[in-house]
């Protein structure tokens, strides 16, 4: 890949305005449409090419055109595109549920020149005055494709990220990405929420918030962060997050059944000095079944995770298998060194 | 409150040892007794004094005796002790609940000498290797009082605490102390553990760690302690952990089940582009019922709460319910002016 590429980006919030800032300290040539002009002087003191409309940016032909809009601005913003996409520019965007991306770019014909892929970059604030070049230091990008996906757009989404941002990939599908954002974040930060208001509807809550330490700060952090902005991914990736909450609320029913069948029994115990009561298989095995993260996570903090690397060839008709393989297998992949040829960083497997 | 006091120690570990090592380098006389000899030779060279059994401790006739052992040892703990403390001693321990003690100290015949206390302070090490004086550093204790609680054995704690500790007080019964452990500590524990569950069980469980930021991290630190410590403190608190993971499980199934409503709206919708359906007022009410937690958490982060400060003076009838009630409006006990007289700073409230 020898001619760096020119990348096209909508929308210059957090993430957008972090990765055109990135990409342009990487020498890439950037073109940034906004909503509104305002981020606009200073971008463009920054480096950032601005233009006027959505049909300027195609116009310019960028490589690729990242989509860093709000989700619910996908539609209006597919739908001025889709008439001016010239074919030689690839479409991807930083979206945090992909399937219903995929459906959008579908609704409005141009899925044959998208791929979808998701940073795993961002923190609690938003807008152009936060963007940071730094946000994107060392983050994994999942890449998404489907059975239709051609490869030349996937390499060029993936020199994008790799070359271009100097970032890492895993590849997946859309249905796997979002169950595994699902798990890792959308559901947790419902949990959060629910955590927070348990506080909020307490009548001893200044109690318990003068006794809270670490565990309640930690496990409410996301709580604290716009609600709105949750509750918004939490129903774009509805489906996945229902399914968690009601096998969450089951593991919780199933503890809180063992307390009360502890209890009782403790109660009919003839020993009265059995204050504490015999722990049955079944709450020891709940609190055994995390074991594997435990090891996982002492193995990352003793520093002992110092990845190995492996080639990746890839063949014409199996390419998005042989990926998607690679990432179940806890693969990153981390350079293209040819047209079929990946260098992957080999992390430890869960 | 002119000489300092002589303070027995039970139990030589993260908490108890600390608690030793912070009392020695504030002048105070700290006796320990600890199940094995093992840190003797340690604690000696830090300047405590180290005695071979229980009865020697309580023959030595300290102010103040802290039980820092495992709760599980309390029963033995306590028969041993019932033989031999003077009537000048009284009695205090460090558990982190504070019913299940209260019964135990009742079972041993030693309430009338009992004052409950609980300080907020700890990590996820443990023994005396990893004993530390400034885990004390700014902590607040919970102390417990009943109906029966001799208001000088209170004094007797309260000083140890403020005069001696250099820490904070707040006064609580064991009852709301519990729920309110149970809320901000106990129950939260079960939530990080069976979020860790819920990844182990995933069979994408390499792709979700992958994509796992600081949300992951943060809501799922807690279930990398001991989770054989973790349990017992679950199982000590059985009866409060029960009710609010049965609350927890509600709020999550209410959440899925307004998802499982608006999804279902949205495919009966004529409008084909609604992809993101209509938000229900429930849904809207649960990201708003945390909002006073955020703006407490704002206030704070903001640092604009530079507590003010008050006098408490107590009546000899009612000094129990006033300092239970300057508990709930978020006061602090700082300090011991007179035999009734405190000054408490006054925090943010809920």
């Amino acid at each position: 890949m020898p001619k760096a590429q020119t990348v096209g980006i909508v929308g210059l919030g957090l993430i957008g305005g972090s990765l055109a800032l990135r990409l342009v300290d990487r020498d890439r040539t950037v073109i940034a449409w906004n909503h509104t002009a305002r981020p606009y002087e200073s971008a463009r003191a920054a480096g950032v090419r601005c233009v006027d409309t959505l049909a300027d940016l195609a116009a310019a032909a960028p490589d690729v055109i990242v989509l860093c809009n709000p989700l619910k601005a996908m539609p209006d913003v597919l739908g001025e595109l889709a008439g001016s996409l010239v074919p030689e520019t690839t479409l991807t965007d930083v979206g945090s549920v992909k399937g219903m991306v995929r459906d959008q770019v579908k609704a409005a014909g141009l899925d044959a020149q998208y791929v979808g892929a998701h940073p795993m970059a961002g923190n609690e604030r938003s807008g152009w005055a936060a963007a940071d070049p730094t946000l994107y230091d060392g983050a994994l990008w999942a890449v998404t494709v489907d059975d239709s996906t051609d490869y030349h757009r996937f390499l060029a989404v993936a020199e994008l990220i790799t070359a271009g941002v100097g970032n890492r990939i895993i590849v997946l599908d859309d249905t796997v990405h979002d169950q595994a954002a699902a798990l890792i974040s959308h559901m947790p930060h419902v949990v959060a929420t629910a955590l927070a208001n348990q506080l909020t509807d307490d009548p001893n809550r200044n109690v318990a918030a003068a006794l809270a330490a670490g565990c309640w700060r930690d496990m409410t952090r996301v709580a604290l962060t716009d609600p709105d902005r949750t509750r918004a991914m939490v129903e774009e990736d509805a489906a996945n997050v229902e399914a968690l909450l009601r096998s969450m609320a089951a593991k919780l029913t199933a503890v809180a059944d063992l307390l009360r069948d502890e209890a009782s029994e403790a109660r009919s115990d003839s020993d009265p000095g059995a204050s504490v009561p015999h722990t049955p298989a079944a709450m020891l095995d709940f609190f055994a079944d995390a074991d594997p993260f435990r090891a996982y996570k002492a193995a990352e903090r003793a520093g002992g995770v110092t990845p190995e690397q492996r080639t990746i060839e890839l063949t014409d008709d199996g390419w998005r298998g042989e990926l998607l393989e690679s990432a179940r297998r806890g693969e990153h992949v981390i350079r293209l060194d040819g047209p079929r040829r990946f260098t992957a960083e080999v992390r430890s497997a869960l």
